[in-house]
């Protein structure tokens, strides 16, 4: 039976597993980084614990390939890190995807952690029906992923489907990326929060002091209209983004995956209703919008779903 | 030797060549089109038109397909072009393709004619040099194509391209498609003769009455500070919608084409300045952004090459 590893990068911890070719998990694990140590000092211990799972299960003769996801743009053909991943900065210009393909002696593919997101879905999620879509991650940023004519798309480098950074206000909010009005700043976890602050400050109330994608999908379950209203926001300012793609892109479905799609449809509703108002109706017709399908180890699924379809490209 | 037969559809004429591989013509003609005739009173003198190049050249054994390009969506399958195509109401709802494929019992390929124009940029153009970019058409409308990973990316159905509909101003202009602050009411030769007949009313001076982006651009070159605002506003646009779409598709090149691109370095020099203000600095690294090489034979070469490619596939 042939297995890819699946290592998933976080800010602050690895998640790691093996998985078979029909999405199984074998096995998995987790370990916290330190994001303050050296590249060796943060990668020799995921090794370790990818040994160790190997070691405990019967699959070690079939590991065919490693995925790794991590935040940032890693160069598709070396797997450098070439930026991008400001919270684990040792990763940065060195290969993980070459120390652990040396450490195991089987071919190793890093790639950024939204397109691995979107070849997990593709692979074991919500993506297999369609041939072309797009996946967007909504959590503290938007990461996206795209795949076109049955395939996952790189780009010419490998730094596609940095979706978040989409214009969608030209004289909009100022984005860590240095360029104004990206998406992100309008419809990630952090943006609903801040949009729900502001809409209870500008009423004389203090929002609570975590106040969290979830809890305010929570409270517009229970009847809060400005949590309504924030969410009803966030859903319209996905359709613009979705509207500009399937205008560009011409493609079968949008997913929408990260902490903030669990709202399921309080959240997909909007963004269905107001589509038409930002793309061609022959280009809107008949696309799907619907929510990813993997979730607490998509990362995983989807670094282990990328490393088999890279094996097979 | 193999030649394909490339058709252009305009809004008022059709253009016809026999091209080459190497993308030389060999033969060309071109013919008035009366839009209120029936399908097959615009089409078969297209058709006759065609045969009257085959009879007049030694290339009648060589045909090996016909391309045909018109404006709007077309059915990447069976050549249905299913709308967008306003001007010639006849063709809608039918196969141009399969009309003429039938009459020369060769393969026929009909295309969006920006997408058809990608193709004969990549295969006789400025894009012979890249394996990825996007092509925009400027003129009346803004037209789009795309090329990733050295093949002309034509979407699920075949409507992808619509580069002229990706919102750049979400509060902004109402645009023909039905949605607002597209690209296309900010960028096209039309928004450059409403920007600089605006700015001189603001100034209490009348525009003359054809004012042509042909006029805009020779103004800017005699001095005229206006019309270079206009064209410095255009690139500013420009750099926006390409610094989108690269950071969406991490593209090789961008590539400006259609009748306002003759401007060259005038309208070129903004476009390159701004772009990093709307894009990843590791993304726009590098990116070229370049005139289209093929003019006044771009809608036939574009036609033929789209053939040749689609016949290969």
């Amino acid at each position: 039976m042939e297995i890819a590893a699946g290592i998933d990068f976080g800010g602050t911890s690895a998640k790691v597993g093996l998985v078979d070719k029909s999405g199984r998990i074998l096995a998995k694990d987790s370990l916290l980084l330190n994001s303050r140590e050296s590249f060796e000092g943060i990668v020799e211990p995921v090794a370790q614990c990818l040994r160790g799972l190997l070691a405990g299960s019967s699959a070690q003769q079939g590991l065919a390939a490693i995925g790794i996801g991590t935040p940032g743009f890693i160069d598709k053909n070396e797997g450098v890190l070439i930026g991008g991943c400001e919270n684990i900065p040792a990763l940065q210009r060195r290969s993980v995807q070459k120390y652990l393909g040396n450490a195991f002696g089987v071919p190793a593919f890093a790639e950024n952690d939204a397109t691995s997101a979107a070849a997990g879905e593709l692979a074991f999620g919500a993506g297999r029906k369609f041939s072309s879509f797009v996946l967007i991650t909504l959590g503290t940023a938007i990461g996206g992923g795209l795949v076109l004519g049955g395939r996952v798309y790189r780009g010419y480098r490998g730094f596609a489907g940095e979706i978040g950074h989409l214009c969608v206000n030209p004289d909009g909010l100022w984005c860590n990326c240095g360029s104004r009005g990206c998406f992100e700043q309008y419809a990630s976890g952090t943006a609903m929060a801040r949009v729900y602050g502001e809409k209870l400050r500008k009423r004389g109330r203090e929002p609570e002091a975590e106040l969290t994608p979830k809890i305010i999908v929570e409270k517009a379950r229970e009847g809060d209209e400005l949590a309504r209203d924030t969410i009803e926001e966030t859903g319209r300012w996905i359709a613009q983004a979705f509207g500009s793609l399937l205008n560009v892109l011409d493609l079968e479905a949008c997913i929408v995956g990260g902490g903030v799609s669990e709202a399921g449809d309080i959240l997909l509703s909007p963004i269905r209703r107001h589509l038409p108002d930002h793309c061609w109706p022959q280009i809107c017709q008949g696309v799907q919008i619907v929510a990813a399908e993997l979730r607490n180890d998509a990362g995983i699924l989807g670094a282990a779903a990328q490393a088999f379809e890279r094996l097979e490209a």
